[in-house]
């Protein structure tokens, strides 16, 4: 991807040089462990991959500390083999074997994790199986009275969107990771797309789920809204696969807009900016898409002055500048381009991350220069508003500098998270716990809580094969 | 309360004769098998009550069958001691103390539960101790900002919304048991209220919780919407008192909205009512209340033919006959009243009692239709919908035949029971579960699910004491 002026200045600045890479075809796993036969016998041996190609395709996430790795040849997160189910039934016998044989199993979606959602602490199990879904990927009803629809979990997002215009629908859930993402992805890590300001985040959408575990299937969900006990859907909503894999999703559809307007506005400032959105959240209208960038992402990202308002309506914004509809259709076209900017970046040699959190509007503006202190000098920060409520609303950080080890960009996260804690956040409003945020998701909910999810645990997956080590702690 | 000709002259079809009902101070619980000392050395001894008058009124809920018990002098539901704290500290050693010396915990907010969810099954404990909560009754703290409000969960409704009426603002939450239920009460059950269509329902409104469990304490929920794994909110929002007691809950509150018209609209059939106000829940503009009756129960409750539409604004309804605002101003007026009706029909000897579910949008003709025959010829049965959705709706049915014993009712509502699992619904909208609705509770979820709610409650109450036998059946 092309680098803007802005940030082939700031390459300038922070004097990087290109990174060494090796290519990603160089690099050779350990040997497999795993006996590949009793899992042909389930899916059959077609689906059944163990060589170095298919193993290092599911040897990591999408996080900057997992591309550094795999750019320095680290590849000891690859699984010894991937195995590719194509049905419910496959899934809940592969589950059940593994359970017995003690093999840890990674389930894989779009694998688009930046939380090391990928990255299990398997050393006490006899190998690592991923489980890839790719092949669930089928419409399995589409209820246009109720519009409701069910999605095999393996569904890519775009796959799932083209279905639904088809008939007039759409899902409305763009996250950065939609031309990847899965719909069981969705689902799993409790995923927020850039126009859930209108649409709701997706485990809002969730009507129906069914989910594999070792200790058996469940499938939960069978009305609008219930008092059946407690909503048992967002008990595998955000379990990140630790709890069972979620192998088919009915989620809420919509009637497909006419084409949406996107306009610019333009605000003196942050505080000001902050002060519009709530007013929309809580009294409305609320648009669709609003995102608030701070003075520093205008600058950057949209070379614009002041703090630069995306809004996905033609409604007037008061007390902002109107900037037109030019730099809100170039940010939609643009609207998944960051994971691609970053990679030229690291190719420049230059360091680029992000990270989030939300909190109730009364702290968010603390919040948000806690935050930006805590990242230190060293970085250029850049920082949006793109997920509103009528309680408050998420904080989207991007910080580039000159180029850090994984380590040393650790101790920074680390403060970071310590500062969110401190200042009424939440470690995470939609990139999830992985394995990168599980010490603050602690702090952050309490031992009993967590206890309370490892009896849950233990109940569905007694051998503790999901996921070990992504979400809950092992214990003691 | 004075009836209605209608349902004078239906009295008369019936040919009921007046009850023989004996007045609650005429009846006498067995002797209290629990030593006050220890509570009280928690909570003073003013503060616990042995006498037969307290430990009477917190004997059961509020069903029909409830009632009956009790018009018929079976008081064997009367807790042993009532204990009623005035903080979560006090609620916390409470729980601890109970734990240790194994006795039953029952809490008691506003007691009205009318599934048989103030009954435990507690025979396998040395006694019962009715943990009353109306002394928690504070506000906490009112976030203007964020707008969420922080009350204690003995707070009864109108309490609450009169504190939140004079900031400005309203909970918007108002279901038929809204004089006496609380705070606590309705995020236990997961409630429903009459505005639900335009404020949401209860657990939608909930942003944080805080739980004292036998275990320890809880508080969850630090943002307005998070990634930080399962939304744990949800497990102990509908658990019913069995998983811990809520002794504050944080909610969304709105601003309060200038008078709010009702008005009524008329339907020639039920079908074309349900398409209208499924028209209104999918592509708006939605109310905050939409109540729709069916012919029998338009003609009986509202004497208006047709399907009475009850719409909370002004907008035009599309094929439907405008009938104006004094029959919606009548129905406002009388929103709370049927409790009351009902006592009056008991009083006259004829049997009334209520039962609902929920379903998407394509099963619900089907559904309506299945219950109401399901009912069988010795009843009237009404019903409307009053709670809509994008995807589906509930539906609300009123019974009124002779007389019948409890264990007779229990044979009709099985009978409801299996037909409303057989045709897409689920066993209860907002009603709960309680002890009523246990059995299809399980055969609705599936018993790996409910054995996953089992370990959670292993792990936060070891010993079971809470409301034993109330939404998680015993295993084996």
């Amino acid at each position: 991807m092309a680098l803007t002026p802005a940030i082939q200045s700031l390459l300038g600045v922070l004097n990087t040089a290109p990174a060494d890479t090796k290519p990603l075809t160089d690099l050779l796993p350990l040997p497999s462990r795993v006996n590949p036969g009793p899992l042909a016998d389930i899916v059959g041996a077609a689906d059944v991959h163990t060589d170095d190609a298919a193993r290092l395709r599911r040897a990591s996430g999408k996080s900057t500390p997992d591309l550094l790795r795999q750019r320095a040849g680290d590849v000891s997160y690859a699984p010894d083999v991937v195995v590719c189910p194509s049905t419910h039934e496959q899934v809940q016998a592969l589950l059940t074997y593994c359970s017995s044989a003690r093999l840890a199993v990674v389930p894989h979606g779009g694998g688009t994790s930046v939380v090391g959602g990928l990255s299990p602490q398997a050393d006490r199990f006899a190998g690592v199986v991923a489980i890839d879904l790719w092949r669930l990927d089928s419409l399995i009803e589409l209820d246009t009275i109720s519009r409701t629809v069910t999605l095999s979990a393996g569904m890519r997002a775009p796959a799932a969107e083209a279905i639904l215009n088809e008939h007039g629908f759409t899902l409305g859930h763009f996250p950065q990771s939609f031309e990847y993402a899965t719909i069981g992805g969705f689902a799993a890590t409790r995923s927020s797309g850039q126009a859930s300001a209108g649409y709701g985040r997706f485990d809002s959408m969730v009507v129906a789920l069914t989910v594999a575990t070792p200790a058996g299937s469940l499938t939960i969900g069978r009305a609008p809204s219930s008092a059946t006990g407690p909503d048992l859907r967002q008990l595998f909503l955000g379990s990140e696969g630790s709890l069972g894999i979620i192998t088919s999703v009915t989620v809420r559809v919509r009637a497909l807009p006419r084409e949406t307007a996107y306009r610019g506005w333009s605000f003196t400032s942050v505080d000001k900016g902050m002060e519009a959105v709530r007013a929309l959240a809580q009294d409305g209208p609320l648009p669709t898409v609003l995102r608030l960038s701070d003075e520093m992402e205008s600058t950057l990202q949209h070379s614009t002055d002041g703090c630069l308002l995306l809004v996905g309506s033609s409604q007037t914004i008061p007390g902002a500048t109107a900037l037109g509809p030019e730099i809100g259709e170039k940010w939609l076209r643009g609207r998944y381009a960051g994971p691609y900017l970053r990679d030229a970046l690291l190719d420049a040699g230059a360091f680029v991350e992000t990270l989030e959190t939300a909190a109730f509007w009364s702290r968010l503006p603390q919040l948000y220069r806690a935050v930006r202190d805590a990242f230190g000098d060293t970085f250029l920060v850049l920082c949006h508003i793109s997920h509103v409520y009528e309680t408050g609303a998420s904080l989207y950080f991007t910080v580039v500098g000159s180029m850090i080890t994984p380590l040393q960009w650790a101790e920074v996260k680390a403060r970071v998270g310590d500062t969110i804690l401190a200042n009424g956040g939440t470690i995470s409003h939609h990139h999830g716990i992985g394995t990168d945020h599980r010490d603050w998701y602690v702090r952050e909910v309490g031992e009993l809580a967590i206890d309370t999810l490892r009896a849950a645990k233990q109940r569905l997956d007694p051998h503790g094969i999901l996921n070990p080590g992504i979400l809950i702690p092992a214990s003691g």
